[in-house]
């Protein structure tokens, strides 16, 4: 197989992993990474090695400022929560982020011919976010195909591909480590020291540590 | 009334008289201009000025960079078609365009927690975008109402407005005029001369001239 792929890699272990599932599956990959007004620019840079290290054909970084939206503990000046992951949407959830997402990965694909898009979306771990449900990203892909020139036109049919959507963090990380995935290049923390350290008590770091606990591995970032 | 709308206003004739239509609809409007790497900077000049003689709450203009995906003669080094308009879809078409940016109006309509989106969406002059087709717009609407936490949470339900969807470029002008929008301050030539002006012979030029002179009215631009 020599199909192109669109991935999204924020260069969390979600993302990453993702791209090595794709690297697995003989895909050749166009990994996309979007610059939306983060608060720190680790995870973009974590992106960029983990991109190196899997092996794309080419990773594009997308300066488009959710920044402006607000909204979120990511980009704006609401808290990060820390002490504990808590039921519900998370006050880090970033409104419309993976329809934003998908929109420009479907708007490089159609460029690339590509007809595959890699999502990191999730249920298991992180139930709050309703963009990474199986039901929203059905909907993405019908509409994805009613969108662009390249599908009207009958030359693609665009699928969205979630390979994580019912894995728990512990079997993504051991699918990760099984494939070669360096986990020390990634990045989850959404608070980190001022040395540029994961903080160890927001959400994302608290989800992976309990990953890596359950999956039986030493987390190399730390 | 007193719901509120996100408008996508690009500076355009349809953009700016969706603005109107939403005005006179009684809506509280939020106008969402995106700076998406169009080859020059007249058309999102024309949206302030309409946005403030329609009369907005307020004005956001969000960086995104469409031009680092390409494939497009409005961002790319492709040379804008003139000479007649021409079956099939143009070169001027940007891959996922209105599904990147009714993606930023869903984002942004959250935040704000407004029910109503408006695209200036036409599918009588211009037969050539597939995401202009009702069809489309539909699909967008069913995800758009997975996607947010505001819909899931059923706090809101997300509707897309097309007023012209099935509107000739002339009704849309005549309708334009009848609500006071003055048509000098908006912009449509894709291919400005350096001194500013609209080129003539543009798809655009072309569409909006016809439309004049099928409204029976003088284009105040020119």
């Amino acid at each position: 197989m020599n199909d192109k792929a669109v991935v999204l890699l924020s260069g969390g272990i979600d993302s990453s992993t993702t791209l090595a599932i794709a690297r697995d599956g003989g895909y050749e990959l166009y990994a996309l990474s979007l610059d939306y007004g983060q608060r720190h620019s680790l995870e973009l840079e974590a992106a960029a090695k983990v991109a190196t290290q899997v092996g794309v054909e080419k990773h594009l970084l997308i300066h488009a400022d959710l920044g402006a939206i607000g909204g979120s503990a990511l980009t704006a000046d609401l808290e990060v929560p820390k002490g504990g992951v808590k039921e519900g949407i998370p006050a880090t959830y970033v409104p419309a982020r993976n329809t934003i997402f998908l929109s420009f990965a479907l708007g490089w694909a159609e460029v690339l011919e590509a007809p595959h898009i890699f999502i990191g979306a999730n249920v298991m771990d992180y139930s709050g976010y309703p963009d990474c449900r199986p039901e929203f990203l059905k909907a993405f892909e019908e509409m994805a195909n009613l969108a662009t020139k390249a599908s009207v036109e009958g030359k693609i049919r665009f699928r969205i591909n979630a390979p994580l959507l019912k894995m728990s963090k512990a079997e993504i990380i051991r699918k990760g480590l099984d494939l070669g995935l360096d986990y020390s290049l990634t990045w989850s923390c959404y608070d980190p020291t001022p040395e540029g350290k994961p903080c160890g008590a927001c959400d994302s770091c608290l989800i992976r540590a309990k990953g890596f606990k359950e999956a039986g591995a030493e987390d190399p970032l730390i």
